[in-house]
């Protein structure tokens, strides 16, 4: 057997999430559905595979190389949902009698073929909260809201919404007359924290033969931010509970994908710059329109759950989550055993989680396996307890052991 | 637009699952997930890709022909998971220092390229139940209870876990000499119910050449089952509360797949025999050594989610879950918008579920919108209610409406 096995490995990129990392996933997760569902945003899931005409031509030259595409069993062009944004897009336009606003969140894995030298993981998590057919900006104003609550329903502070506006950005590029060097202008931007700030993302346009003086009036025309158009929306979402401290305007914030036409914004941990942007998103009223007939206004936001659980496990503002059963049932002999397994459909009848021993005798043994799972308790059954109907309850944090009856012992457990 | 717009469309045997049956789902894999932590069982999440060589070669020729397979961005020659099995084989054999026996569940999509004109789905929902690292038949009995539990969990108790054992059939073909013969008898078993019960697998054999006497004695032999190697386990899953009612031995099952070596088991529900066998399993002693050094021995079950989804749906069975949100906040009028925004936050503030019209002004038309949306309870608040500190909740099933303070209309909601 041994010459023919074969090497068991991951591909590169891909993960085991085990047992102690599931719980606490899905901790988060169920801590970001309850707070989804007060916002009014019900479930939907699309499918891991769609026609890759669907995907192709919404994610820009980047996006498009790292969708994993191929031929399937029936000669079609398929390919593995690469975000949630574009499979949404496609089940409103699919869908016409949806009721609108639809607003919906997707959990879930994606797959992009990313460099996984800069740490990046081709198989991830991502948590998405959307509203569709709605062009009115409380709307976007829902969205800042429900980040903040998500952030605050697992327990972090200390975050910074930052936002923008693609209509802001855009008249300021019209007003200069500098409309062909639009993407120049958003790709500098975009690297602003990376290279320096101002003078860099200057030196960088400059470069690529925007000319200094014309990116120094770029630069000053985002500093006056009076009349911004994301004020309003920012207004609306204050009288919705948006904390000052949460959010700040942003001149800088561009997002990188071509479909958004409205509010932009990224959210970072301030105590964990270093994972970068958790939450990210904006308003994208043609993405839609790419489906159906016509245009059909949108606005939304992806959390990435992966960075986001690596930023809380830093901060160690991970949920605490044993993940362990409660308690090892000891089989004490080969006799006792059926008596032992008694005690098991007990616990279990009373909801407690426990394991049995499947190998009697060597308690020493038995009882060094359940703290090596990290199982706080165990019972012990052997002749003596069961003449006199008692079961030994020991806590195998401190060594404690009680005599009790069965009955008191799943009294204590509960 | 569109003259370039993409026809919105899903692959054949793919869908979309839209709020209602989410919720419906969501419901569903919670309360076997609750079942499974009772009986001991962590959560274990694998990829949704392998390298293809790790899924080849164990599933059967009719298995790898549905596995969706593709050469990636590296050359890699790499396949979609087809099942939780294998990969928890692989785990097991590449993480040595697991602590054993490992209990695992596994839940999730898993993707093969079936005949959609048998009504199957190439993308559908598994919960697997397993224990690695014990050939103690504790673990299997451990097994059979925890299928009624789950069962019992969901409100179901019409149901039979037939159980047979691959030893017991093993024994027969070799006391009768018809070791060649071993696929085509286990073939025609696994037909049994569909061709007609004994005298059709007989006629079966016979035309692929195993004559009608010698199929007689094995149809024979299976009728006599004392000392069959199941009785063992039976009465340790009895001891641990496995029902008479909810299983019978039944020596013609079998199962398909190759790498069985010990108990084997389906279970159908009675009132819904047409959707077949929901969940099944066995011990598969063999498949993890396919990656390690040395046989790890293994036992589990698989549950076709969607297959128990459609059966519960035609039996009523099925949890009521509304998905919809519980109150719709109406806006009279955009002067009193920002007041309706702040009865919005006191209602998520207090974990009440709510949405909140985008458009302001006819009243009439908000409200119709949230009765389709199967929103149970509106809240009105127009000048007169704002210059008395009142809101109207309206509900939306009756008609009634009561006059109250925010704080009022708060506590009738929670």
């Amino acid at each position: 057997m041994s010459s023919q096995s074969i090497e068991p490995r991951l591909l590169k990129g891909f993960r085991d999430t085990m047992p102690a990392q599931m719980a606490v996933r899905q901790k988060l997760i169920s801590s970001m559905q309850d707070t989804a569902k007060t916002f009014g945003f019900l479930p939907l899931e699309t499918p891991a595979l769609e026609y890759a005409d669907i995907l192709l031509g919404k994610l820009g030259e980047e996006g498009e190389k790292l969708l994993y595409q191929f031929t399937d069993h029936g000669d079609r062009h398929v390919a593995m949902r690469y975000d949630f944004t574009v499979p949404l897009a496609r089940v409103v336009a699919q869908y016409p009698d949806l009721p609108k606003p639809f607003k919906r969140y997707q959990v879930g894995p994606v797959w992009r073929a990313d460099n996984t030298q800069r740490g990046r993981y081709r198989e991830f998590y991502q948590f998405d909260l959307d509203t569709v057919g709605s062009d009115s900006i409380i709307a976007d104003a829902e969205i800042l809201v429900a980040m903040q609550a998500l952030l605050v329903g697992l327990g972090v502070s200390d975050f910074c919404i930052r936002i923008n506006h693609r209509q802001f950005l855009a008249s300021i590029i019209s007003d200069l007359n500098l409309d062909r060097y639009e993407s120049l202008i958003y790709a500098g931007l975009d690297k602003w924290d990376k290279i320096g700030g101002a003078e860099g993302v200057i030196e960088f346009w400059r470069q690529q033969d925007l000319d200094s003086s014309k990116g120094l009036q770029v630069i000053n025309q985002l500093q006056s931010t009076d009349g911004h158009p994301a004020l309003p929306i920012i207004k609306l979402a204050k009288s919705m509970g948006l904390s000052d401290e949460h959010y700040k305007l942003d001149p800088t914030i561009v997002r990188g994908l071509d479909y958004y036409t409205g509010i932009v914004f990224e959210t970072s941990l301030l105590k964990a710059p270093e994972y970068g942007s958790i939450f990210s998103g904006g308003r994208y009223d043609g993405l839609v329109g790419r489906f159906a007939k016509q245009p059909v206004p949108a606005v939304g936001t992806s959390v990435g759950l992966d960075r986001l659980y690596a930023a809380l496990e830093q901060l160690k503002l991970l949920p605490q989550e044993n993940s362990a059963s409660q308690v090892l049932v000891t089989v004490f002999s080969d006799e006792l055993q059926v008596d032992s397994l008694e005690v098991v459909k007990a616990l279990r009848q009373a909801g407690i989680s426990c394991e049995i021993s499947f190998n009697a005798g060597d308690l020493g043994k038995q009882l060094k396996a359940a703290t090596a799972k990290s199982i706080a308790y165990a019972i012990i059954l052997g002749p003596e307890e069961k003449k006199i109907g008692q079961v030994i309850l020991r806590n195998l944090v401190d060594g404690q052991e009680q005599k009790l009856s069965l009955d008191q012992a799943v009294e204590q457990l509960t």
